[in-house]
């Protein structure tokens, strides 16, 4: 009882608005108050309680989850289809833990949150998104997903914020959906799976979006995607399409095809979110920057690949609970560009909380990385 | 006089055959007598003098040269013929610094080695070695690479090693090669550049080669070339084929396949060396291993990702001059299973020398990666 008084009067100080949601969450009520010589203690950080926000949470639609599943009957081999083709098969009302997650917002992911001290989800519309479409239906079931991403928002503010889908299947109207999606309907950025057919957002024809997400001051997420067809076959084998390796190796491949052509030369402000500590790529900047020094054109880009990198991106832990790979990171990119993310529902939420509890880096570090630097780079407002 | 007096001496005691070629070299001379203190200090490690083997050289043969230079010809849009293309459009005589010191071992390679104190390059048959050719062309080359490669070690002892190319487009007759390699020439391992025709190791039909390494009890260097025709249409832009991301990339898939393949449940001994510290690797062990054991049948294998990792490979620091990346690698692998490596001649030899002569690293850890390693993985008598 104490400790729950403790946090009703910690949020009354700072205006705090889901107080009966918080209040609802044993964890985070004893964590709240469990926490406070920690916060008082933390140095230069700002004298705020710790606060968990997840910043790679997937949840699907009804429509696309059932536009998916139609294409995963259409016999198309993309790599993408495993999991779409599985939830295909479920009979009415079967239980399937992933699909039913993805689906569901309000009930068993907030209770996860609550019994595991997560303030916040970060949402976004599940991989591939609406990218393997048809132009007319990805507008459709991106806009669709926008508004109950904002509704959703709108009933738990203080629970969810969200990243909008929009359809780069068709750049020219898409501007419009991101507009709306940032100044009607309040979501905090964009997400993108990575390749659509194959092509990637160094093609011109997908700037138009690029240029929209610059100007609305919001980043864009790349999230991974299984390898196009174009170089899917020696990913078939050993489950490796996903996270064991198609997933890294697409996404990697896409940042480096953004930066070496000229994406953010043409768009210095615009910020990219990578998960996946990165994707490799704080592993690679040296030499990516002195291979292309070597044997490129170093004039073709105003800016090379390690200065893009460290100006445009920012990345996230997410799925990647090693400690060593998170102390490189910040010793690569600083603190300030990384995010903690769980990657809700395909990971597990407490090794993801566990994780960034106790990894070996300062209370500074670990205010940046659990919340700080989302609410700066979603702009999130502080509570 | 005196510092090589000083050496002379040191050499004396050790039993150094290549004397007269060390006094030949006034950076080495100075060098080994300015580091006694530091050799004298370094706590547990051997009281030896440093010595530099560089583990990843490449050279190439006339015959290599012409045979890809033809195909090269052919009108074959494979990725790795850009070089060669090149190169067939040099006229007689003209000169090309990296077509030169490739065809070239005992002149200027001796000379740079000299210069920057390397004291051994362990020399391997540049990629994509004999892997593009047809398989009776791949035999002849590869013998008569391995045969060039025992003479011109014969002449320099102390400066030269070598790895076995081989051809595994004839996995039946290479286990012969290979057995002729060790036991008659007295090379010290294998390389093989990843992809043959877009097949990988995995394959039980180049079993026998995995089989034959294992029982020689020498390691395989699985070294880059680039994405398979199989993959190969995102790669083609801005560069990016082969140091910039095709490289590792394709290197990485290879490796992975070997080790979700089921390799090293069969050939539990078998060693394979990875450059580029470790192709990005080491970065993504946590969530192969993870992933594999979440998502995949972890009872297909005996031992799992990151285990394998650990008990069956080693890598080399080539082309990857970055301080943060080799702190970050010998934490997770050991200081044991890190070797230093150059890239002669695609890249310069005085910058890696300087990375490793100075790296944040214990002198212990130095005098691993800049021989100890290399002489236990490679057998190399100690000098």
């Amino acid at each position: 009882m104490l400790a729950i008084r403790g946090i009703a009067m910690s949020i009354d100080r700072r205006g705090f608005i889901a107080a009966s949601a918080l209040l609802s969450s044993r964890v985070l009520a004893e964590e709240t108050a469990a926490q406070k010589p920690m916060t008082q203690s933390h140095g230069s950080s700002p004298r705020r309680p710790l606060r968990r926000i997840a910043t790679e949470e997937a949840f699907a639609t009804p429509e696309q989850m059932a536009g998916m599943i139609g294409l995963s009957r259409s016999g198309w081999e993309n790599l993408d289809m495993g999991l779409w083709r599985a939830w295909g098969r479920l009979q009415p009302g079967q239980a399937n833990r992933l699909h039913d997650q993805l689906l569901d917002l309000e009930e068993v992911r907030i209770k996860e949150m609550d019994d595991n001290g997560v303030h916040m989800q970060v949402l976004s519309l599940t991989s591939p998104g609406v990218q393997q479409f048809d132009a007319p239906t990805a507008v459709s079931i991106a806009q669709d997903a926008n508004d109950k991403l904002a509704a959703v928002i709108a009933r738990h503010p203080n629970r969810f914020c969200g990243l909008a889908a929009f359809a780069p299947q068709d750049p020219k109207r898409t501007p419009q959906e991101m507009d709306r999606a940032i100044n009607q309907l309040k979501l905090n950025g964009f997400i993108l799976n990575s390749h659509t057919n194959g092509e990637y957002l160094d093609d011109r024809k997908f700037w138009p979006m690029l240029e929209a997400a610059e100007a609305l001051e919001r980043p864009i997420y790349i999230h991974p995607r299984c390898p196009s067809d174009d170089m899917a076959k020696p990913f078939r084998d050993y489950g490796m399409a996903a996270g064991i390796c198609g997933f890294h190796t697409e996404t990697a491949l896409h940042a480096t095809r953004m930066i070496l052509g000229g994406v953010f030369d043409q768009f210095p402000k615009l910020q990219i979110v990578l998960g996946h500590m990165g994707e490799g790529l704080p592993y690679w900047l040296y030499r990516i920057d002195h291979v292309w020094r070597s044997t490129g054109s170093p004039d073709r880009l105003k800016t090379g690949p390690m200065d893009t990198f460290h100006r445009n991106f920012v990345v996230t832990t997410s799925g990647v609970n090693d400690p060593k790979v998170l102390k490189f990171v910040i010793d690569q990119l600083g603190a300030d560009n990384v995010m903690w993310a769980i990657d809700y529902p395909y990971e597990v939420t407490k090794p993801a909380v566990d994780f960034m509890n106790t990894a070996p880096i300062s209370e500074e570090e670990r205010h940046k990385l659990f919340y700080l630097n989302a609410e700066r780079v979603f702009h999130i407002p502080a509570v």
